[in-house]
């Protein structure tokens, strides 16, 4: 199947934002990006949606109470407004073209707005989708739903690239052809495994730079 | 509030799965259910449900590879068909009397059927539920619902007891009357500070025998 377009994750895949935490707090740092993550399955499916910003200041709070540690708080949100690319994005946006790329993000709009922002993205994305539309969180299908219906572009023939592995089985479990950037050499995820098959990522890469060749 | 039903969940509440864990694999035991929780969660959000059985030999698998030990894993997932129920269930259910008692687990139909036989508690509970039935996990509120519908008992007058801090919150916010049988000291959970409020559970109590005199 050809790539006719790029789909990116942005937080962890596109934005860094764990740069801006210090060393030391590094134990904290995982348990804060554990427990966002966990909340935003856990509200998606409790129906209680609260958009990314709020779950993110929970995560801190709760991150920070179980580990006994004190966090200036205000800092380390803000780095969610103005988180670094990763070094190669802009080269790697640039060999995709003339694809139409875009953003789907747990972000809401304000956060994704100011990241983007940030790193001099604007017009890069012919799309910045936030679940907040919708009101859930990935994995959930009918976030995947958005990356076509905003492209006029089948998920079959759209790549959607992400650094979370439990991501990669959502958006292929979806339909996507997907790429999952490895960053950090981790083993790959329990539901690559699914004896029906379905949930594998089509490619693996540890940096951007290595997606326009996958693509073809 | 009078309580005129309980609800308990089964696994961790009821049931102690991981005490036949050999004590050398503990962190593969914790590895092992912090997977299978997880995989629920976004087995529902992907509606893509298989039973509970699936997922906890595929939450063994990826513990086991994720951790490079060799487990015996046909002998581990038997453990699911008769764990030990803790040493005070038989009295604390018999102090709930003549309350209508259920279990709600994501236990599959067989898994709930072994335990309950394993531990001579048949008869003890006025339905055995499992979101079987629903195609879908805890926290969803279509399993919840499962309570008041099976008991004819509103949520509202129903104590759900739970061991797992995150199931509380998503009992709670369906609208139980809520114990989290805290038997370890954990911190709490994170939405237990959800500033609605609406998450934080009624009791919290440390073994199960504390529950009747909560009921009142």
């Amino acid at each position: 199947m050809p790539v006719r377009a790029c789909v990116f994750d942005a937080y962890g895949t596109l934005f860094d934002v764990h740069s801006v935490v210090p060393l030391e707090l590094r134990e904290f740092s995982q348990v804060w990006r554990q427990k966002q993550v966990e909340y935003t399955w856990r509200r998606a499916l409790m129906r209680r949606y609260v958009d990314f910003w709020s779950v993110t200041e929970e995560a801190l709070r709760a991150a920070a109470r179980q580990l006994g540690v004190h966090v200036e708080a205000e800092r380390l949100m803000q780095a969610y407004l103005s988180p670094k690319a990763f070094e190669e994005v802009s080269g790697a946006l640039e060999a995709l073209k003339p694809r139409p790329l875009a953003i789907l993000s747990n972000g809401s709009p304000k956060m994704l707005e100011g990241a983007v922002r940030f790193n001099k993205l604007e017009g890069r994305f012919a799309h910045v989708l936030s679940v907040d539309a919708m009101k859930t969180y990935k994995p959930a299908p009918e976030v995947y739903a958005m990356g076509p219906e905003a492209l006029g572009i089948p998920a079959q023939e759209t790549l959607f690239v992400s650094s979370n592995a439990w991501e990669a089985a959502g958006a292929k479990a979806f339909g996507y052809q997907v790429c999952w950037c490895n960053r950090t050499g981790e083993a790959g995820d329990g539901l690559f495994l699914d004896p029906g098959g379905g949930f594998q990522p089509d490619h693996v890469a540890t940096r951007l730079d290595e997606i326009a060749k996958l693509a073809g």
